[in-house]
């Protein structure tokens, strides 16, 4: 079965996997209107995520690191004053957008689905080849959704014994999936489009390894400017194997356990697996979404002084403790990803946003006190979305909150009103209020939107 | 066993791994004389191919993508006249080195060694930073022997079911080499160098699938520059798992079935598995240079007209068809993987170089009748430098050249006549004689070079 030649056809196209080669994609996509919402919230997180991690420490030294490597200004940085060519400011907007751990996640293969896609797509808005038609607002939606579902088709296929041999899925689907958006937008035919699949395959890498450090955003970053770079090698003639999904020593074959090609390009235009994005309410790892949403609660229900926590008792999935298990982090990279760290700040600041997860916040001795009460139980019976917490105050109070399905999760999803409030507590972090409000309100009418670029004016700070 | 750790110390010092963390690398490498000799053949060997390689079509197409992005001249491109950014040099360049397919094999790993630390070092060279002392030929040397070491150490460590799943193990090793390489230069201090080691190993990536294509030397090229730049950020303080090879979700793990930790280390500064490095003597697949040796043995000792080959039958180790199978190749590109060209060329040109295996020669129709009178028969008693060549003449002659050890291979390696010979034919393809011999004599008396800068000054086109 030709799976990157099926999945090809279907990007260049954007219609039916059985139109011709080399259609150019200036249909645009036909999606349902929940489909078109939903990818409209995803890119809306996305980019307030890009705005918000623009300024963070890791994002600002991987840009002065590269920027005496950096071409000339070709796209803006998010969130920022500085323009540098698309590669570099793929790599660092894909960056800013994973760094706070607050972006997204499709949870049947825990990739983060529009970080790789962001950077590469707004770059290329900036950068648009002067012989195609500028990119409306509907055209960057379209390659966002094709992207995203690339990557989480390619997660599903490939199953998951993948994420468990401890790759870092992101990266290696989001590789593909950014080659995907960014062939897709240069309006490539579906045997470049293949090309830059395949240029992306050979490239596809992360270790899981990395998590809790700067490695695990890079792994993501890296796969958004890869994905970008093989669209525009494509599109120059480099060549690659059609066949770099399916082929005997393919991704499919190397990554994992191999590839099934037809679940592959399943439904190709009808179901859309990306719809399934889930976007994060805190941002550290979301295995600890619930644990926080349970402490937050408590907190609202009952008035008790930080020093009177005497014992919290967690009850949780096994995922919590493999992936979250860090019980005494030492900056705020590893904060996001340790279960007694969510608890402690819940309880204490009564908040889960980004000011709870810094290198200030993983040190402070209060939390630390607090971090050091907290322990946990591991309960199979339990869904990664689901918990029970118990907390045990000193005056001999008990209380307790269970978590059928965390906010955020797939059955419990933000609002429109929560994914918006998100938005503009990032996107203020670096811009104004007004332009902001601005920001978001052209982002719901993306699709009306006849220049995509008017978004980058609005998100740039000048 | 911290493996990562020990190397990093082993990089750092230059010394024994006992080394304290953070010693400068300013003591020289001490080798054996004979692993000094082999390096300078390597190095003169990668050097050769880079320059030859410099106006390969593939290469000028990848310069000429990615020229708009590139920043400002940091590094020369070798054999041509541009300048640009190191990462850019250091891609391009280690895409000029690797595309002829004409460079070098550790054998035991099938890994290429120089590439990856050519093009990163020869950059570096140029861009060092100020705060540091010039970087001398030995200083040069030192980098481009420690780069490979850990690629071949690496490639050794992790056992032959990597290579045998279908990883590219230039691109996937030598991304770690290229770092270490670049740490070694930039005088990264151990812990510094085990970042740079782990920012690469989470890039490790290539899929044998590239075969055959332009898509094999980018895996190769890539390696080699992310593995700078993987360098160049740890060196800023961009921080990574310090056990990124041996961890249970690191390199080893990941992408092997497992890391021999102390086989990664063992006698490190005493026992050199780069000096087992040899040079391709035909720019094609390694597992062909028997039967083109045979083939033009053949040639030399009888007169035949090529249209007098009736039959051609080779009896070679199975290898031979998996790796170079291709009967009908389309292109140069294909034909350096085809066992029927390759001896169609050296029977009918009677020679097995670079213009043996252009674009023009893969679609000559002498060459493509001679390729179909080609037929293998699979002899699993044979090792991969052995093959026995019968050729049918249709006058009733039967021409047999049996190969022990075919021209290049360790038991049969290439003379440094024979290495100077073939750097020599590689750089005045673009070089003046006289400076392709200037840059020769410089090769040879690296070590007593005291600014290695001086070899680019003869290595670019002016």
């Amino acid at each position: 079965m030709d799976s990157t030649a099926t999945l090809a056809r279907f990007i260049a196209s954007g219609g039916s996997p059985a139109d011709p080669l080399g259609v150019p994609p200036s249909v645009p996509l036909t999606v349902p209107p929940a489909v078109r919402h939903e990818t409209k919230r995803g890119f809306l997180n996305a980019l307030g995520c890009a705005i918000g991690g623009a300024n963070d420490a890791a994002t600002e030294l991987l840009w002065t690191t590269l920027q005496p490597f950096a071409g000339a200004p070709g796209a803006s940085l998010l969130g920022r004053s500085e323009r540098t060519d698309v590669l570099t400011a793929a790599l660092v907007n894909g960056y800013a957008t994973n760094i706070l751990d607050f972006d997204d996640t499709h949870l049947a293969t825990v990739i983060h689905p529009g970080p790789p896609m962001l950077g590469p797509l707004l770059a290329l808005v900036e950068s648009h080849p002067s012989s195609l038609p500028p990119v409306s607002g509907a055209d960057l939606l379209d390659a966002f959704l094709i992207g995203m579902e690339v990557a989480c088709r390619l997660g599903v296929a490939i199953g998951p014994g993948h994420y468990a041999r401890g790759w870092h899925i992101t990266g290696t689907c989001g590789v593909v999936g950014a080659a995907a958006a960014s062939a897709r937008l240069l309006r490539l035919d579906a045997e470049r489009t293949a090309a830059a699949i395949g240029i992306a395959a050979t490239q596809a890498s992360g270790l899981s390894e990395m998590l809790g450090g700067m490695g695990k955003t890079f792994n993501i970053a890296r796969a958004g400017s890869n994905g970008l770079q093989s669209a525009l090698l494509a599109a120059r003639g480099f060549t690659s194997s059609a066949r770099a999904l399916e082929a005997p020593r393919g991704f499919g074959a190397v990554l994992a356990d191999g590839l099934d090609g037809p679940r592959l390009v399943d439904r190709l235009g009808s179901h859309w697996e990306a719809a399934a994005n889930t976007y994060k309410p805190f941002p550290c790892g979301i295995v600890l979404h619930p644990l926080i949403d349970a402490c937050l609660q408590i907190g609202q229900a009952h008035a008790f002084e930080a020093d009177a926590i005497d014992a919290v008792e967690v009850r949780v999935h096994p995922l919590v403790l493999v992936l979250t298990g860090r019980t005494d982090p030492k900056d705020g990279l590893e904060s996001k990803l340790s279960y007694t760290h969510a608890c402690a700040v819940a309880l204490v600041d009564r908040a889960g946003a980004v000011a709870q997860f810094t290198d200030a916040r993983a040190l402070d001795p209060l939390i630390a006190r607090t971090r050091a009460r907290v322990s946990s139980i591991v309960d199979q019976t339990l869904a990664t979305d689901q918990t029970l917490v118990t907390v045990r105050l000193t005056d001999g109070r008990v209380l307790s909150q269970r978590i059928e399905h965390a906010i955020g999760s797939r059955d419990n999803p933000m609002s429109d009103r929560a994914v918006q409030a998100k938005f503009l507590a990032l996107a203020t972090l670096t811009l104004s209020a007004a332009r902001a409000q601005a920001l978001l309100d052209a982002c719901w009418g993306i699709d009306d939107l006849p220049q995509a670029s008017a978004l980058i004016a609005l998100a740039r700070v000048q």
